[in-house]
This record gives C-alpha cells, structure tokens and sequence, in this order.
C-alpha cells in the first residue's frame, strides 16, 4: 500500500490546544474549514512554497498563508530589508521616516492612489474605508455582494454569535453579476448610499470563484460615479496577484478607496487603505489607530516586498505556474473521466468537481493530495506565489494523479 | 544661551508625509498629541530606555511606544526567541505549536484566565470581548465609563467622523468612581445588560489619572455577579505594569474577560482576550480571525517577555523607578514655588499642574524637558520600563529642573 502522510501530532496538539483556546485554532485556519483529521494543523518550518508541518510532512503549499506568502516563506531580500530596520528599531514612540517612503511608494505604484494609511488587519481598512465614505458623503447606507467576506467585524463576519440588529442596519446586499439586484438596490436607497465595497472578482468559500461578467465593473463605476458613491475596493485578498497597480487596473476600472493587506508584506504584519484626493480630507476627519501601526519593520518589509513584485513581473508567473497547474489538473482529471474545472484568476484558482454541489469529492481529492505532499484547501480559493516553480507543479501534479484515482474509485464519476 | 534640542528634520519629514498621508501621522502619534513644533516626530534608532530622532536628538522615552516597549528597545533576550522562531517560520497556513504554549502560559499566569486567544491590536480584543459577552448573555448594552479609551472602532473611537447613529446604540455611560451613576444605568437596563467594560484604573487623555476609590471595585464586581453581567477588564493599556497576574491581581477583584496587548511582547504585534470558563463556549461561537492572529514570531517574543517580567519582577522595577522619577519632579516643582503632582500608578504616571486645567504650563514644562533629552507627553499617560535606571532618572531631572524654572519665569506659579 502506498505510503501517505499521517497527522498525529497535529491532533494531538490541536486537542491540547482546545484545553486553553476557544475552538483550538479559531477564524480562518480553523480544522473545521478543512478537513478533520486529513490535514496539518501545525507549522514546523517553512521555506520558499514549502513547510515541514510538526509531524514532519513536507508540503508544498498552495494556501500560501492564506495569502501573504507571495514571494516565498523566508525570501531572503525582503528578510535583509526587514533585519535592517530591525536592528535600528520597530515599534518605537514615532514613526520612521520609512512611512513616508512606503506612502510615497504605494502613490508611484498604485495609479489610482493619491495617499495611503497603514492598518494592520484587512477588517481594520475595510471597516474605516466604510467610515471615510459615510464622512464624506454624509450617507449611512453601504452595498456590498452577498457571501462576500470584507473582514471579522460585525458588519462583515461570516459568524452568527455576538450579533446585534444594529450591526448590519445600514448594510444592503446584491447579487455578484447580477446588475438587477444592483440596480434595486440603488433605486430603492437613493440619495443615502454612501459607499459600494466589493472584491475584485467574487472569491466566496464554499462555491467555485466568479470572474466579472463583461460590463460589471464598468456599469458598477459608471452608476457610483453617477449617484456620488463612493466606490471602496477590498484588494485585500487579491492584491499584487492579479495586478502590481491593484486589482481594478486589471479589470479596468477606478475606484475611489482601495484596501490592501496579505501579499503587501509577504507575511509580514501590514495592511493599508489608499484613496483619492477627493477622499483626503473625510480620511482626515475618520480617527485611526492601533498600537502596532506605525511599526516599521513591516514597512521595511513592503518596501522590498513591492519592489521584487515589480522588478520580477511576479503577477505574470503567478499567472503561467498557476495556468500550468490548472491545465494539469484539468488534464488529469479529464485522462481519468472525471468533472474538475478551474475557477478564478490562474494566480488565485479554486478548481473544483462541476457535477457536485455538496464539495464531497472535493474534500476527499484535497485530502488525498495533501496527503501525499502538496496543501490543497478544499473550500477556499488557493493561492499561487512567485516561489512555486515547474517543478513544484509536476511534483504536485503526481499527487493529484494519485488522488484524483482514489475520486474516480470512490465516486465513479 | 542653553543649546536644546530643533526637530526640523521632523517638521520637514511631516510636511512631506502630509502630501501622501491623510494628517500626515493619524492616530495616537500624530503630532496634533504633542506640542506641534516643540516634540520629534520619527524615530531613528531605539535601544533601551533611549531612542535618537531623525534629527539626530538623542532621548530618554517615557512614552515607551505608548506601552509596548516595557523591557526596554530591542531586549537582546525577547529579540533571540524571536530570531529563533522566525528563522523556522513566522506566519504560514497553520499556527505553530507556540500558540498552544503561549495559551498555557497566560493561563497558568492569570490567576482568572481559564483560555485565551490571539489578535493583533486592542481593539480587536475589546470589540470581541462585548460580541462574546452578548452571546453569553443574549443581552444587548454595554456600560462603559465617559471618556474611556477602548479603542479605534466606531463603538469607542474619540474621533467623531464617520460614524452612524446605530454604532453607539446600547452604549451607555457613567462616571469613575461615581456609584450613583453607575447604580442609574443598572436600574434602568436591568436585565438587558450584556457588558460593563472598564479600565483597571482611569486614565483619559488630557485629564489627570484616577485611581479606583475604596470600593469602587468590589461594588462593580458584586453588582456584575448579582445582575449576571459580564465584566471585561480592558487591560490593554495597564497590562503588565500593575500586576503580572493582570491588573485586577493588583485592586483585588475578578473579571469575566480580560483584554491585554501593548507590553504582551515588549513591542511585537499582539493583543490577547483571555477569560473565564463560564465564557469559552460563547467566546467559540463568536467568530475571531485576522491575516497575521497566527503568526508565531509575536508569540515566541511573548514568551520570553512574560518569562522576564516574572524573572525580574519588572512590575516592582517600574514602581521604583516611577515612585522616584515622580518624588524628584515633585520635590523640584516645590523648590521652584510649582504646584505638580503625580497622578496614575507610579509605574504609569500622569503629573501634572493643579493650579491650571487648560494644560498650558503642562505643556511648556514637557516641551522643554523633551528639549533637553526626555520625552514627556503633555497631553496622555507616561510609561515606565524595566529598562529605566536610577541613573536615567537622575538625567531626566536636570532636564526637569531646567524646564520647571522656564515655567516659573512665565507662568509665575
């Protein structure tokens, strides 16, 4: 019988951590998104698009931290730039000079950014992105797409527990691609909607990810423009993956705010909200602030981070290493008579089985190829980094063959 | 004429920040705090108690990173353990068994912690620790004391742009030390009371500290218990400082949930909510998730700045220290015909002027004295360190006596 992964120690541990941690591992790296017993919960170390998990398995890691790891676990430039202003200091009663350089860069970077603020968390920019826009329009209403994730706070979070009425009074949802849903929204609020937030393209957990039907993103700017909304775009996930100037130059569009956080730093605390002049002086106007904020090894960090996405054309191998990967996997799948396409941008995919809505062959498939070596999440977009090689993706390939076997015999089809 | 201390770096690095960042520096540090024109802005290099502004000043700091920094700058012990973790891995796709261990340790430590879990600012451990506390208890107001600090979310932001009507709708508040105001609003919302959220001791911003009054604890957690109200103790600010078992050890009563960050890992991002085991259910099924809340690199550091602070018994360092910086500043402002006194713990003090409200001698006198090589914070709470010497104070004295005599000159008394 074949040899695969076992993760004793992570069980272990995670009951272990029960004892002490509400829910073990709560939030996004949960057990609970995964699937029980058939994963790791336990990094060791990490290294490139690989990480020994504490049971001593050795994966490459399509999750990529859920996002941060862009550039690889421990790239050595962007560790130098770190080290550097590490040893002259990090959180300090001033800021550094290095905050000035970082907003500066993220000007010259980011086409339609006029400023930019620093945060730490995605929810800590979406949620004031929401407050500047009521600031400045004067309006409460705020649109967004059902089953979108803009963060942990409790206009946004995907939790029911600790929820008043009045967290989400204001709150009003739309359908994804669907331009009548939007439209009834804009007729109904009109005059008192002071912001629309959206993703770039729809990446929910539990379905296949929706790239914009053509005209989405132009008849969304084309009415804020019209109505006096401000348009907020949460990059936070997709940042640097689809575009080094955010994600609507990809799409071709110009919103008025945008949010960054995950691949800024590559792993690195960071997180920031750039936006317009216009927006300047409501952003001026909405207090803003957290402990940890001004720290500058993290703005070291992007700074280094920013400056090997640009000189690498990261994005474009994201693109090709994760094209290549989709081709594969969709090969196989097809060489073994089974259902398995790809959805989202090739940098970000989430392929998954088109004749199941229930995620059972997908969960089994996933788990099986993690298994064996290479982490695939079953119900959450992947991500792709500017360290995975062809290599790493024939490597990953074998698992899925093996994998993909074990679907067919159990499902048939 | 007496050579002190000119921030035209600062001034001039501000200007430049202003064209890209909204106020240039936002939040807490922002210089609209300070003096303008009379205070650094960026810091250079940190070590110790000492840190050197871009303009090369060099300064004794009271501020400690508005209280992060408590072992002093870069702690070649807290600043190892974190070199150690990150050379394995700092954030990936899992935790490290370091969470487990820090979990462990804090409630091994905190004498009314039974579990605890992981954010990265204040704010993010405030606002769940009220979500947590109406899951409990299916209840929906907050009782909070008038001009408390718990953070940057709409629920408690001092700023006042932005913000809706529905984002303070169950907050209600009383007064320190006032039980009258406190009995009020529990007669008025009996029964539909979730929270009552507190400081350890009072510390507004421009106003002098207030220690609780005989009593004023025991009467809060009685009142709490009998009317099955969650009480949350925002140790954020004083973590650390007062009681290495969280402050509530130090006045002698228990919370239900307390919230720690700033000296939680001398400067590294994390924040920590910590409670009961009356509460871990409700705490599971309030969801609680950010980018970084897993990184490992924050948590090792943690331990070795708990490890210390136990080892050194850094909290009765800090009373010493702060008992002799506050009897020197005292006994100067008498010699010079000055009214100044000490408010807050000495570990955390606040002196001030008692014959002015407007803080107009408060803020010459700390001008001055940051002119001449020692930060003091006209406006908010100072903080001590482990990293303060006897000889360090007696520095910042001449620079005290200095600035005490110009206050004589033009405030006359």
């Amino acid at each position: 019988m074949e040899n695969t992964y076992n993760f004793r120690k992570s069980t272990d541990t995670f009951l272990r951590a029960t004892k002490v941690i509400p829910t073990g591992i709560y939030g996004h790296q949960t057990p609970a998104l995964l699937v029980p017993g058939s994963f790791p919960y336990y990094t060791a170390k990490a290294s490139g698009c690989r990480y020994q998990d504490i049971d001593g398995n050795e994966l490459i890691d399509y999750i990529c931290s859920y996002g941060p790891m862009v550039l690889g676990y421990n790239n050595p430039e962007v560790e130098a730039a770190a080290q550097a202003q590490r040893e002259l200091f990090d959180c300090a009663s001033h800021p550094g000079e290095v905050m000035v350089r970082l907003a500066e860069r993220l000007v010259e970077l980011i086409p339609a950014a006029d400023w930019a603020a620093f945060a730490k968390n995605g929810s800590d920019v979406t949620s004031w992105a929401l407050q500047v826009a009521r600031e400045h329009t004067k309006r409460r209403k705020v649109l967004m797409v059902q089953d979108t994730y803009h963060g942990a706070h409790p206009w946004s979070t995907p939790g029911h527990g600790g929820l008043i009425h009045e967290d989400r009074a204001h709150l009003h949802y739309f359908t994804w691609n669907d331009t009548d849903s939007f439209f009834k929204l804009i007729e109904k609020y009109k005059g008192d909607i002071a912001a629309v937030i959206m993703t770039p393209f729809h990446h929910p957990t539990y379905y296949a990810s929706q790239m914009p039907a053509p005209g989405w993103w132009a008849t969304i700017e084309k009415t804020c423009r019209e109505q006096g909304i401000i348009l907020v775009l949460d990059d936070v996930r997709a940042s640097f993956r689809l575009h080094i100037g955010g994600s609507n130059e990809y799409f071709g569009f110009k919103p008025d705010l945008i949010c960054f956080c995950k691949a800024l730093a590559n792993g690195h605390p960071l997180s920031a909200c750039c936006g317009t002049n216009e927006l300047k002086l409501a952003a001026a106007r909405v207090y803003f602030s957290g402990t940890y904020w001004y720290s500058a090894v993290p703005m070291a960090a992007s700074l280094a981070t920013l400056d090997i996405l640009e000189r690498t054309d990261a994005v474009a191998h994201m693109f090709k290493i994760g094209g290549m990967l989709m081709d594969g996997l969709e090969d196989l799948a097809e060489s073994h008579g089974l259902q398995f396409k790809r959805s989202g941008p090739p940098s970000m995919p989430f392929p998954h089985f088109t004749n199941e809505d229930n995620f059972m062959r997908q969960q089994v498939f996933c788990s099986e190829v993690t298994k064996r070596g290479s982490l695939f999440h079953p119900h959450h977009n992947w991500f792709m980094s500017a360290a995975h090689s062809e290599k790493d993706i024939e490597e990953t390939l074998k698992h899925a063959d093996a994998a993909f076997k074990i679907v067919k015999n159990e499902f048939g089809s």
